[in-house]
């Protein structure tokens, strides 16, 4: 199998990260924090390190705090539903969300009323229309951002810092959530030096290589800290046993890691740690994957009969959509694993807004491949000769 | 290290399981439900004979539905935050219960105002009165009941089946949810034959012989299914992407399954799903943890000092709790650690009203010892003999 669906996880993983969960399942699989014994220590400390490795990724400062939980859509329902928002607020969407953001943000809207915007789009480029952006904010302030640093549709890398500078200079205390899903350990140090940014999502299995049943937030500004904490802005979404405080009915939220409730994945925790100790050590940036998503791009420019939906170089990474005239989506990618042995995804991949400024409705949305750490050149031009092969069929 | 911790995780795990983590993650660690390639494919069938292989352990039959989640925490919240509950309903819980469900449910209190009561207790044998209960259930029926079939602190086993008749006799729709997060796997087929429990918790990591990263529930009557599918009684509690439908912000909810969101850990589902198969050929039943149990008891029984908090014999299984005059729980839990390397836990154990029953609070809550399929006699020995010098130590 040539495998071109990194976006939906990467694969394989480091053989290091695969070793890793074989040692901690077979000698310290035990529940941190449960026991006060010695393998539950360990196993603490393990927990303790890889949110240091998380936040040394992200380019975070030992004040942030990192919040575990079993996946990115968790995380990003424990923040989209636990804050208190209702039709006095407007939030602001990228047209790039995938339903992770937009699904838990409907629902809050049928049950409070709150405004949701999209952030303006240059319909040409299909980048955020940073201009206009002043007069939308100016027009109607943004109470809350959410919006996705890397597309899981088109590899657009969205000018997160832009955006929030602009919004912090119309409404300080605006709240500022980033889905890196599809970006930390891809995109360098997202939260480096002056970003603003206050929550920042991350998806252990994606760009991160770690396996799934991990996800979380990183708490980057006081504001942020200081929201969770504030039991009339918000209240915990996901309430259960943390092995603290266990007389107590009420869910506390002193500190972000107080609302990690039920047994953390130990397992999958020593595989992020380890993945990420693995990318710090010579595997970090993005040089490889940009050489074959651009390899990728020229190729499929020149075939003809190809239709991609290209954010401007310079800010695109990993992924890249397509259509081939005279097939539906799904019938490339079925052509492309029976007759090629190729896996790439085609639909909507979750992303339900973009799709109006792409108009890929005729094709049923788009083929997406996306590539990993472990992508060659050699797979790359088999999977662009299997397109040409696919288009020239048509012709 | 001599490991009776199997209350908050089974350790070690089955090789096979441990060979099953390791060939996924080489051979087909991709996303389910996510591609339409092969590869995605068989990860979905793999998931499909994961739900059987719950069901076949349950003694459900092929009309029930398996949810699979991240954790038993996240099935509880999804069934008791998504639920439809206001003041006019009555929620019974036992004294027993976790705060994977008194958490969630004094949240849904504090924001409705539902009534919280508990099911009778007869103090002398702290089992359910189910004497009582009819008289209770008559004064004050029942809209919804919680209760754990083990408790995490005594081993006690709940009359469920009794308690649900009772319950249905009185009021037919009372929705009755069970937590199996200690049971699953131990007790023989839970819902089979006449069972007419509602839900049916469940957590991989603990009696199934899983991995961490995955729980669920299964829905086992007409009415539990009709329930979620209906838009007047229930609200889907965790939003977002799942690989269907991706153009529709709303939640779906038409068939149990549709409340699977974010990537489903294929790694979890296939290790839970050979724990299972690795029961199912030899490794059923509670015969050893009852051998073990009993033998501890016993034990313990024999030491001057040492006070035991036990349910009738018939109904407790894997899990004892006691302290030793004296000693401080964690005292107890430490030296045993450090002096005698066996791990147990102490305190409270995330089950906050039981306590008031136990009477345990100068003690600072209870040791708890635990057992599993891989306790041998020779390790409660022991630990028999760590705890008569312990107690030795005072007198």
């Amino acid at each position: 199998m040539i495998y071109l669906d990194n976006a939906a996880t990467t694969f394989p993983k480091p053989q290091c990260v695969a070793e890793e969960v074989q040692a901690v399942l077979k000698k310290q699989c035990v529940n941190p924090g449960r026991g006060s014994y010695r393998a539950a220590a360990a196993a603490v400390e393990r927990v303790e390190m890889c949110r240091k490795n998380i936040l040394k990724i992200a380019g975070g400062n030992q004040a942030n705090s990192v919040v575990l939980t079993p996946s990115a859509t968790v995380a990003l329902n424990m923040l989209i539903m636990g804050l208190h928002l209702n039709d006095s607020h407007t939030v602001y969407v990228s047209a790039y969300e995938h339903n992770a953001v937009m699904r838990p943000l409907f629902q809050k809207q049928q049950q409070t009323g709150l405004h949701i915007r999209q952030l303006p789009m240059n319909t040409q480029t299909m980048e955020v229309d940073l201009e206009r952006l002043d007069y939308d904010f100016h027009q109607y302030p943004p109470d809350v951002i959410c919006m996705t640093h890397v597309s899981n549709v088109t590899g657009y890398i969205l000018p997160i810092h832009s955006v929030c500078r602009v919004a912090r200079s119309i409404q300080k205390n605006v709240i500022v959530i980033v889905d890196g899903s599809q970006a930390l350990g891809l995109l360098e140090e997202p939260l480096k030096e002056d970003s603003s940014i206050d929550y920042y999502i991350f998806a252990a299995h994606k760009t991160l290589y770690g396996i799934f049943g991990l996800g979380g937030f990183i708490c980057n500004t006081q504001y942020a800290h200081r929201l969770l904490a504030d039991t009339k802005k918000y209240t915990p979404y996901l309430c259960g046993g943390t092995g603290r405080d266990s007389l107590n009915l009420e869910m506390q939220c002193s500190t972000p890691e107080d609302l990690e409730c039920a047994s953390l994945d130990i397992v999958a925790v020593a595989a992020l740690s380890e993945a990420i100790h693995w990318k710090l050590e010579g595997n970090n940036g993005w040089a490889e994957e940009k050489n074959l998503t651009e390899k990728i791009i020229t190729g499929l420019q020149n075939i003809s009969g190809v239709t991609l939906y290209l954010p401007l170089e310079g800010c695109r990474i990993s992924i890249v959509s397509f259509n081939v005239k005279g097939y539906k989506a799904d019938e490339v990618a079925m052509i492309l694993d029976e007759d090629y042995g190729i896996a790439v995804r085609c639909g909507y991949h979750c992303a339900p807004l973009i799709h109006e400024f792409l108009k890929d409705r005729e094709y049923g949305g788009t083929v997406r491949v996306s590539v990993g750490k472990f992508t060659t050149d050699k797979e790359i031009i088999a999977f662009i000769k299997a397109i040409e092969e696919i288009a020239g069929e048509i012709l």
